[in-house]
């Protein structure tokens, strides 16, 4: 039987990963499906590039999109070149010329989701992205299929390796912030702008892409408060060390009767559950299905075969007999917009982190403005030495809602004690 | 729409919990897939059982397995009846039939799944079985189809929630085994006869139908070593402990150069590893594919709800559009049988307990045993008091043959000294 032809746009990292999969693992996809996978085209930006891996013999390279788009001899065009203005345009036009289309591009599915999709359902074609969130990880499907029957009453995620590196390597070698980030880009693991990695960006896009699987709803990513990780110190990690706890940076959506309760945030987490012990570059999804109870899922969530293995399982699928498209797990229905806890109103327990002078009162001050706010404290302690101007107090609270932490945070940096922004995270 | 309606052999824990769920998350299933699933017949064996759970208004009670599988009314079997007799008579009469069937019966797969795939691909229907392993965890479908282009290298299994959890009472609370055992089967997490999970047997099982899933060849049931967990001892966990490691009953299988190394046994896992932290009844899934790399999937391995998950997922696989049944994860190609490494020739590194004498020479005696089969010693450690009679003698070995590891352990059983048999783990 004649191979696939596909198209691929963007021959980075992600993309040569592909291009390898399809090679060495040719044999054993033909074994599965009864038929190979090959490139036909590649999209590049610019052809004058010097390329260590070249995608191979018969390969036509092109900057042209419409050599992929435009082109009857290929079904598929697979996406990942990131970004959302020259590959919103890549996709629409093979969506609608008819082809089905696999992104990893959770950026743009976060922002223009569910008129993609909706281009999709129009046209027939399927719109696929197992890559977009988690790598490796097959999420994307078990939401999709293997869960679909279970309503899920939350789900957290440490989705951006980059982010988990950084604040493992300060857990495990004791780095401060600016040293483990330099690591990260040294070893290829970090973008040389890392804004989109440690400020949750990347976390929040793919978290919009989870709540979608996992209630057929958009959570509008503007409506999302998103938090990085730029404020976590090494004296964080080592207090909360103390506590039993492991920092780690989160995304999370929880079914509050039926308002969708969601957010990207640097959290707490006792060192005793699995999330905690999710180490490097590797991703983790936990959820917990009102049938199925809690799952957990485990692997790595970037990197070239990883990456290349999600794109892959969604060409396959595309190329299974009998495929029909289900792109957003819930049929044919549009894609309607979430009913949203307003994120003041949600619940959490909270770390706080002040640095003010050491001088008289000012712990009663503190302990005064939570009790205003009915904050309750947990823990408490007061780090620093008698040479140290600036003493760092640090409280662990109860369950309180985030507009009254947010309000303690402000009255607190209003004072004149204050010498630091108060630091807030959240208690898984 | 108008809902399908199911046939459904056995309402024991997992039948009442499939009703229960299809029940509460009725309109959550109608929303995914446009309709409802309803039961219309269960068959029992017993008519005149008393049932603290019935299936609800509308629902015959039948023990005429014709009543299902001759009803043109029903499209789908489900067999939760466990066992290999009327189960496998029902299934077969109802693939006749032109019927889809759902099982969770590993037991009958491992050892009728090829001629039982052969009819159902023969009859052009499915016979899903996600709730057959691992529970609520969706392994079936990710082996299927998310990870189907990989080549597995490896799969380690933690599958059998009883013995999990019997090793985790002993490791946790300091418990016997006999102790651990009796309190699962107090809290109905074990069978009155636990032969099959505290044996290895049930483990076996899931084993055989991963290893089809994951290469597409049947190792047969028989030819697979298979050790239990009742030699394990609250010293053994204790030992284990001081050298780093937890003991699990691990499934396991590698391709070692095309040829599958298998089997079911007691495993020292090192504390750092994910499955060391696999706690109670739990089950996880770890496997590497040449491309995804590591991924571990973790969640509840038995009960009514998980399970239930697992069968409504097939269910409503069934009933989406364009289904096309591919049972094995390889098409219409049968199962073939596959290429096995001999069991005695797997190499592991081990755990040896020896019960001696406390003699002058013992020691020296076993050392020179392990040096005449060429086993190195990586660990050694002799407990016991001056009181005891017999001692026992812990080594931990570098990577040996499995040969050389039970020569070494018949050899030792022989000599006067010994008050014990030698006790065996491997370590992962």
């Amino acid at each position: 039987m004649e191979a696939v032809r596909i198209g691929l746009a963007g021959f980075g990292t992600v993309g040569s990963g592909l291009a390898r999969v399809l090679e060495e693992n040719g044999d054993w996809i033909e074994r599965r499906i009864g038929r190979r996978i090959a490139i036909k085209t590649v999209l590049v930006r610019d052809l004058t590039k010097r390329r260590s891996f070249l995608p191979g013999p018969g390969v036509a390279l092109t900057d042209d999109p419409s050599a992929l788009a435009d082109d009857p001899e290929i079904p598929i065009v697979v996406e990942l070149m990131g970004g959302v203005g020259a590959a919103k345009e890549l996709i629409e036009r093979s969506l609608r010329a008819g082809k089905h289309v696999v992104t990893a591009n959770k950026h743009l599915l976060a922002e223009h989701g569910p008129e993609l999709f909706a281009l999709a359902e129009e046209k027939g074609v399927g719109l696929l992205y197992e890559a977009g969130v988690a790598g490796g990880i097959p999420i994307v499907q078990t939401l999709k299929d293997s869960l679909s029957g279970n309503r899920i009453e939350k789900l957290v995620g440490i989705l951006n390796g980059t982010a988990n590196y950084i604040l493992s390597e300060m857990t495990t070698n004791g780095l401060e912030f600016e040293t483990a980030l330099t690591q990260a880009q040294a070893l290829g693991y970090a973008e040389a702008d890392p804004t989109f990695d440690i400020e949750g960006v990347d976390t929040a896009h793919k978290l919009v892409v989870l709540i979608r699987l996992a209630y057929g709803r958009d959570y509008p990513l503007k409506a999302l408060p998103v938090r990085g990780i730029t404020s976590v110190t090494q004296q964080d990690i080592e207090v909360a060390r103390e506590f039993g706890y492991r920092i780690k940076l989160l995304a999370q959506v929880r079914d509050v009767d039926g308002r969708l309760e969601a957010g990207v945030f640097p959290a707490l987490v006792k060192h005793t559950f699995l999330l905690a012990r999710v180490g490097g570059n590797y991703n983790a999804v936990r959820l917990e299905g009102n049938a199925v109870g809690p799952i957990m899922l485990h692997g790595q969530g970037a990197g070239a075969l990883p990456t290349g293995s999600a794109v892959l399982a969604d060409l396959m699928t595309l190329c299974r007999e009998g495929f029909r498209p289900d792109n957003t797990g819930f049929g044919p229905a549009p894609v309607t917009p979430a009913d949203i806890l307003p994120p003041e109103l949600a619940v959490s327990r909270y770390y706080f982190r002040f640095t003010v002078a050491d001088r008289p009162g000012v712990m009663a001050a503190i302990a005064q403005t939570m009790a205003d706010h009915n904050i309750s404290i947990a823990q408490a302690v007061q780090k620093g030495d008698e040479s140290a101007a600036d003493v760092p107090i640090v409280f662990l609270t109860h369950a309180a809602q985030a507009k009254a932490a947010d309000a303690v945070a402000a009255e607190i940096d209003a004072m004149s004690f204050t010498r630091k922004p108060t630091v807030l995270f959240r208690i898984l």
